[in-house]
């Protein structure tokens, strides 16, 4: 079963787009948990709402090797428990080919997640190695959610009549997807450039879409902009939406109106 | 001290622009040595011909926590022992803010590397967190090694009539560049555009340029290209220089050549 197919079993199944940020950071968890406690409390509190989970390499990085570990036993325990649900690394990784290797190794061989986040600045032939995975979701960075984003995003490419974001969302499209197995990272913070770039790419290519909570995107303008195909991410304003004993209560509280939102807006 | 006023002082000392990529890889280590034995033994035979030490980060994730221990206990050897020589951790990074200070945590908190390399795309208000960071070396890719790079930074963008890689090069120096931290990364398979980049701007600006050896880049070519402020890396073609019992003093006699090399073309 590929990526794509266990995503899509699992909206269905849950009736949801919504992914969950699995981002721990010691300043905001609650009562002295370890990030592999909060996170078992966050997943078995939000699973029936949600049709992936995400973690981000970066929070459990900064702890050495014990936060390797318990992003490992995040994934091993998703695995042993909730299998159906696929999970995303988001790792952004981009080096030559012979060290990419070496990334997916880290990625599908020893966490064993579903797909990964990358970054398109050194071109389709280095991140060859990341596409070969034809079983694993491998997702663009396109157009991203932060502030500044468009610094060299936005610019314009001579001959071309667009800007960087879509000539990545057009070279991903046509030449870098023949394993089928390509998305884009598109920033729900930009309603307007997803738009631009679900017209370019056409309706079946799925996004992942960050920025909405926390980082402000709007709920209603991504799904006119984006259509169906999208794996909307929150991750700080549902696993922090309390910081009390009632943390998980208020995560499953939390994903649960951010699906049905979703849902209302959903065509 | 700084990164730079480090890397210059051991430039000088040394009489050296060599740096040697530390990218252990088991199906290539001699003796069923562990990583961490293995980097011990080429720093100690090489360390007197090179400027700084650069890890790539992939290949010690590929292992998990042990390899992360591993590449920290390796960082830790340098810092006991080889004080006066910088660490570059070469792991191309780039995110939002938010999580861009976890990454930095990782190389300076954790492993204490003198410098990193970061990923352009999301522009500079993502990778703010990683410039603020004034006394460590902040190297932004530019102009990558690997065959294809030119598939998005060689694109021309309208009104500036430079490509991607030059826009890139240039904001970095007049607009990332306010702590005076920041460096390029510059492959060495691709002189001529190293030139344009050198002209761009200006002397004073280090680059780091893999791509020499193993990637087939000219050291004569390089050093004619990007000028005195380089810091040269070679990987594979020193640490694998031999696959038997004197993988070491083979190491050090092709870290001694690159050096005398380099030298030749030294201005």
């Amino acid at each position: 079963m590929t990526f794509l197919e266990k995503l899509q079993a699992r909206v269905q199944t849950a009736n949801s787009l919504l992914c969950v940020g699995l981002d721990p950071d010691a300043a905001k968890i609650p009562n002295g948990l370890s990030y592999l406690e909060f996170n078992k409390a966050i997943i078995d509190a939000t699973a029936e709402f949600v049709c992936a989970y995400k973690p981000n390499s970066a929070f459990y990085e900064a702890l050495g090797p014990s936060g390797i570990e318990q992003l490992k036993a995040t994934c091993d325990y998703l695995h042993e428990h909730y299998p159906e649900l696929p999970i995303i690394l988001d790792f952004k990784r981009g080096d030559i080919g012979n060290t990419n290797d070496h990334y997916a190794s880290f990625a599908f061989d020893y966490l064993g997640v579903d797909a990964i986040t990358i970054q398109p600045y050194q071109g389709r032939q280095a991140v060859q190695p990341f596409l070969d995975h034809a079983d694993k979701g491998i997702i663009v960075l396109c157009r991203t959610s932060n502030e500044g984003s468009g610094e060299f995003q936005d610019m314009v490419l001579d001959g071309t009549g667009q800007e960087l974001f879509r000539y990545v969302a057009q070279n991903v499209a046509r030449e870098w997807n023949s394993n089928q197995n390509c998305l884009l990272v598109v920033g729900a913070t930009y309603p307007q450039e997803m738009a631009d770039i679900r017209r370019l790419v056409g309706d079946d290519m799925w996004f992942l879409v960050p920025g909405i909570g926390a980082q402000g995107g709007e709920i209603e303008a991504v799904l006119k902009a984006g259509g169906r195909h999208q794996i909307i991410n929150s991750g700080r304003a549902i696993i922090y939406a309390s910081s009390g004993d009632d943390f998980a209560q208020a995560a499953a509280a939390e994903a649960q109106r951010n699906r049905d939102e979703i849902n209302k807006y959903r065509s």
